[in-house]
């Protein structure tokens, strides 16, 4: 998508063969591009959220896994070059542990370099990484046209009048390789000249929305107005809602979305006031393996600094920008220590459906396996 | 209650019989006192809350006819006068819509200048000021009796764990002159030795949790931990909350309460998983003319700088701050907007009881409008 009119993808590989990331920390108020030359670097820039998001955490471990072969030191032994990827892909494993795109990326790099010599493995597992990413983007831009008959829908009882469609965290194209989940569909009904307006939700502690999806939909000109995450309830009992439209981290085989902490309560509020709640994921984000999400997916729990701090840039007191460099910030008296849940889970039954590079299915088992049959081990 | 060790009200007169407040735009990192010396004073005191909380916004309304009074010209005829006082007091009126203690103390102190030479009224509207305060901290006190049995009750099934209680915003003493709503019963309960904790949403756009709840139960020696606003469903379907306790703005005569931005989702959340939602006010805070809480409570809509904007205290990396003086910083882009509702309203039939100065009562018009018969016009 745009980046002040150019055209970026959140990952690729630049003219010297090397992994090149726009480091989401420093957005919205400074652009910056780093280089993953080792596996630290990539595990650094998953843990510390430069990259995040389920998709791109998967695209990343895909390319982590080739920085990790490119750095396979030329004299050690096939044993050694083997216990060296098992070591590398199993830290790059550890990052994160909620979004199921991470593991489905390692594993699927996993026959190219598991009994192979070097040199063969190194051309493999840099063709898969590829793979992954260009996969990644099918799948964004399937589910967007999936996704964008919905919003049509709506528009069509709209009367000319914005479709409002309410969606938290950053399910955009910074979160996958370009496009999006949630935003894919915004992204291609806005294209399709429909008319819409996005209510961003902050999404703290991180505020992926206030910094990702607000300067997403700013750089491509979609209409949008940030709020805090505890809005969305009184806007929804006001009519001021037509639609909720989030992304995913992990979802089981029988519905139950893994999204970012806050994503249930607003699920929750849509049940409440009858507005659709959709979630939009590429199918490398289902754990067909798990039955029970609240019970069953893990829930990172980060450190309680990014809920005692906040990063911003200062500002007088009309909120124009003074200085153009992110600085950190305390908001709690220096004894109070906070808990940071990263993720919570929201039931199946608070569920719409589910917007997928194969179509839209409902929240459940029957409709989840009969659209990924061929998925199911 | 306590800072430093020392007793304080949130309002007083000083020796000179000047108002004084603490300026909680400034806390929890700075401890500073204002005088409100005109009626413009008090209603920037308001307006850019200074002074914040229903039961407070209502004392200080009290307070703020007295300084209206006391500013009085001298040289003004009876009809002057009269005329300066209704101007004083329809700009007091004017400075925030939601919270109905501010028109109930208005009008309290109504009757003691309305036709009445300056010199006579002066006096009354004095004692007044002082009685609306008394009234509001022995109300208090009363809530912490009231709502302390609910906290005793669910620790005796607890084996000697900590009750759980999560809050959101502030409804502590510094929302009232002494005590508070929601906080009070907590006090009481840790001051008889129920072994308690306090989850403290954080409380965007304002972070009245993070900086005042926190602040006041650290002060107090409360065990607490602050959460993002998003997390409270999260612990909920976890088994890691006991009780919701929060404060109010407004209640109908049937039961549905305004309260910070937020609250409904916590309701709906604490409802989803069978756990008790509690309101903690004192009488002035009920509207008895209102029956629809959603329809015809007043929504105040502050400035979208407070979403856009932060304010904090700059720190290092690991949260230790380095400067002890509060900033502005921008969290979004430039360009991007926000709306910043203050409040919604949370349907009677979410809250399991309402906490009050003469006891606990369901939130239905037959309960509410029996409990307080002698209340009702």
């Amino acid at each position: 998508m745009l980046v002040n009119g150019e055209h970026y993808h959140s990952i690729w590989l630049n003219n010297d063969d090397q992994v090149e990331i726009i480091d989401q920390t420093c957005l919205p108020h400074e652009f910056r591009i780093v280089r993953l030359e080792s596996v630290d670097a990539v595990c650094h820039a998953i843990q510390s959220m430069q990259v995040r998001g389920a998709g791109l955490i998967g695209v990343t471990a895909g390319f982590g896994v080739y920085v990790a072969a490119k750095n396979y030191p030329q004299l050690l032994s096939f044993e050694q070059g083997q216990e060296w990827m098992e070591d590398a892909t199993a830290k790059i494993l550890a990052t994160r542990p909620t979004a199921t795109n991470l593991a489905w990326a390692i594993n699927r790099q996993r026959k190219n370099w598991f009994g192979k010599a070097p040199q063969e493995a190194l051309s493999l597992i840099r063709q898969e990484a590829l793979a992954i990413k260009e996969e990644d983007i099918q799948f964004a831009k399937q589910i967007g046209v999936c996704g964008c008959e919905k919003i049509a829908a709506i528009a069509q009882h709209k009367n000319g009048e914005p479709v409002n469609i309410l969606t938290h965290c950053n399910a955009g194209w910074l979160a996958f390789a370009d496009y999006g989940s949630a935003l894919a569909p915004i992204y291609t009904a806005a294209e399709a000249g429909i008319n819409l307006h996005v209510w961003v939700d902050e999404t703290r502690p991180r505020n992926q929305g206030a910094s990702l999806t607000a300067w997403e939909l700013g750089q491509q000109g979609v209409a949008h107005t940030l709020i805090a995450d505890n809005a969305g309830g009184h806007l929804m009992q006001h009519g001021l809602v037509d639609m909720c439209l989030v992304g995913a981290d992990r979802v089981t085989r029988t519905g139950d979305v893994a999204n970012k902490i806050g994503t249930y309560l607003k699920a929750l509020a849509a049940k409440d006031n009858n507005i659709p709640f959709y979630v939009a994921l590429p199918s490398s984000t289902f754990d067909f393996t798990l039955t029970n999400g609240v019970i069953q997916i893990p829930i990172e729990e980060r450190n309680g600094l990014e809920v005692e701090t906040m990063c911003g840039v200062p500002c007088d007191e009309k909120g124009n920008i003074t200085e153009m460099h992110t600085k950190q910030f305390r908001i709690c008296p220096s004894t109070t220590k906070a808990r940071n849940y990263a993720f919570d889970v929201t039931p199946a039954h608070l569920v719409s459906g589910l917007i997928t590079e194969r179509g839209i299915c409902l929240a459940n088992e029957q409709a989840i396996t009969t659209l990924f049959a061929d998925r199911i081990i």
